[in-house]
């Protein structure tokens, strides 16, 4: 019964790292870009269209990693095929 | 009952320092985008509609981030599917 | 009865880090925030109504990600579903 | 007696890890808004007023994080309730 | 049947932490630009045009080492050849 | 008589680490702090009061994160619960 | 059968490391490139042409760092020389 | 005899780090002090009265987190409670 | 068989982190100078095709320590003279 | 004899540490010092003899620091209580 | 036989790391200088030649460093008087 | 004569690291100090004998903490008080 | 035989090391003057030959601590006493 | 004959690791200085006498941390008293 608690313990503990390390980049790259938005705001009012336009896409595409991050953490806590491969073992083996 | 001990360490441990570290960068990139728009506000005061809505929407992509880390933090707390294999397997063995 | 001085352990140990690595981020945001908000203040003195609401409403914000560290450290203090688990099965074990 | 001397040995570490790491957050970011402070102190005189106010509620606020640590560490050495309980049982068993 | 559990763990870790690392870089890379973008367009409304297509083909190029990283991790989880061969042989073995 | 050997020594190494990290802090800040004010009395020594009385009031709420730490290591030190209990049990079994 | 997994184990972990790790330096490096290109197109609009063009030459001879990392990858990955050495000799040995 | 080398090399080896790391904090922070207090005289000589005094009366707060540390460190050499019992027990036991 | 798998795991582990840790510094130092490059042409247009000269011929020259690592990545993988041996001993014992 | 190798290897490790990290910070601080104290000196020579008087008072309260680690080496090398007890109770036990 | 995969191991390891490490310090030390040749051509174009003339002198003396560790590398590889020894060695004892 | 190896082996380790540690502060701090008075001699060539004076009666404050180092490092090979005794301790045992 | 193994790692991995480490330092501090002496040539062109003199004299003083680093790597592989004491012992041992 | 491997072994890594650590800080900060230096030259050709001999004069002073590094290094090699000694007691014991 140790391959599920190993492969279990895995999951679990990268699961909630990746998407903790994952969230450091997007977060501090999107406070940038936020902050200098403003600041160009704050210059150009007359330009508030275009600046928040480019403003949420592109932070869409710098959220888009910690989307990643999100999936790959949801994949390996509901979805993570090792994890089926070793319980079937497991139930196959009178485990 | 190993696996019962091994499993509920790892839960606890991560849970713990998911929303740990997944706090420092939402943190810090909020806390950028807010000063500067304390600072474009005290540049452009006629703007404050503007810089505000923006500096919130944007604040809210920025927490998304720490959204994340939260929401694996309570499924890992409250709806483990590994705990609750564990947990069943080990009644089920009268544990 | 390793299982819990384990569990144990593991709870005190994460829940006395977690407010801890979760303090440091919201505490140098709000800090860099109030900061600015200091200088935009003598800057536009005329605006301090909007700038302190601004302000205020901001760091609420921030603080939330220590908020969610704090929860989760109380909840794992308090409220410990795998420690109430394991004293469970202890107490049934004749512990 | 080994559960005494593991989950005693965790909350002292803990417990002064928790406060040591929690302070420097706090310290920097107060630190710094407090520094800002005294820069718009000397920029706008005649505003010393707001500006005080402003500066003792965000520091309150920034605080509030080193405040949520300190308490935690005075329930892990004052009410701990994993030692309370592995003290119990150490007593009913004879200890 | 120790193969499967260590292949499966080495697996499991890697994903996680080649997408969570792998996250960083480009995402600080794309906050960066962004803002300096921002700034531009605020400084040279004129050439929206030319800066937010060059903005975005250099993102593309950025984020591509994101890309990278996220086929990787792919591969690992859903088409990693070490697991397979693993898997197989313990399936002849009657593993 | 390990027990007591294991909390004197997570007692001593704690407390000493205790205020060493928890000294850092508040020392940059109020380094920080200290530096800006008089850099302040420079540029408006006709406001040397509040500066001043700002600055010692500023330093005392930062210092006051230095005295948490100090106060948990004096209690780690003269007042330990967990070193009570320990040493009471060591003699009780004729320790 | 040892020997298989200890080498798929090094594989796996090391190609993930290489590539996450690789796209930390590219990314960083073209994410200021590109933004300097920004603030450089917002200066000299009319040089626009001379600038993406040098912007998007350089930024090919900085992903190509990206590319060894990923080539070397792919090579750990399915033209590992040890793995497929070591495969041979369980199969030959009847492994 | 163990628990008296034990607690011995935790007395020595705390007491000398808490020292070595409780010193770099302070003298980071009045160097920045005092560096600006140069800046300062400079600018204002007329002044050198008040800021010296300032200065001198902040560097004695500042330094104070350095003196906590030296007087922990004196404690666990000279006065640490724990050596004394341990030493005592070791004594009464024929040592 | 031992020898087998060690300098195998040795050749695969070095080889990525080779090419992974060598493409830090000379992606970072490329985007570097590729920005300034990017930012002198907006400034000197008229000298464009002597900065655009410097710069490739730079870059191939900070390219070289890339290239240095990528070598070594090759000879470890493909010509690697401790493998050669290790490999060649064990088919002459049979191995 | 284990006793006197273990408390022995402490000490010695401890004493050098101590005044090795207790060296950086002193150096950088007083360093700092001295570099403004010169830019100082280039901006009002009128001043030399109040800035050098504040420079040396300053740099030997930041030196002060380094004296402290620099007396808990020597205490730590020639007047350790630890060693002095473990030697004694060596020579009365025969050694 | 457990020497020549100690000394075997040691060699590829050390080899890899060398030029990796080393190659970290030239590649940024030359982009730094690259870039500040480039913008010291756009100020003064007429001195283009004794800028590159110095610019590669001097690159080529930072480029040393590299190369020291580059040869470094390849004696540790193909003339490693250990592992010669070693496999000398070796084979006098029919190993 | 195992205490013989662990306590020299500690004194060299420690011996080394002293001096390597002990160097990069007064290093770094003196190579600032003496930058920043070749900028003030270019600044007020006048004074350059006040200058002159007070960097090199402070780089020797600074260099102080390096001799420090130097001291505890000559110490611990040539007069090593812990050595000594082991040594003659293994001499009077017939060591 | 086993002293040959691990004073020939320890040659080996630590000569590697010495390089790889202490090429770090010259190269970015190398990297700092070169790009300085590049930005005084373009301000200052008709002092080229005092520049570029003080330049490759004092580049030639940091070089030098990457020549001791480069001496001890060659004297840690083709001249090294501990290895040379080694060897002969394990010949006339017979080894 | 452990004795000697040990001590051997920590001879050569301390030796290696003291010069390449102890080369990092003084080549920073005669970088640094160096770099200073060319500036002050651009700016003031007229003293280049007086910056000449002070930077240079500085130089060695800070050469002098990396000089102490060597020496120790050297004695570590060529002059050892641990190795001496036990090198003695090994023949003196037949070896």
């Amino acid at each position: 019964m140790d391959n599920i608690a190993l492969v279990g313990m895995a999951s679990i503990v990268i699961s909630g790292l990746t998407i903790a390390i994952g969230s450091i980049g997007p977060a501090l790259g999107e406070g940038r870009a936020l902050s200098q938005a403003l600041s160009a705001l704050a210059q150009q009012p007359d330009e508030a269209n275009t600046i928040t336009r480019v403003l949420f896409v592109g932070m869409a595409l710098v959220e888009s990693t910690a989307i990643y991050c999100f999936v790959i953490t949801l994949i390996l806590i509901f979805a993570n095929p090792f994890w089926t491969y070793v319980v079937e073992q497991a139930s196959t083996n009178g485990g």
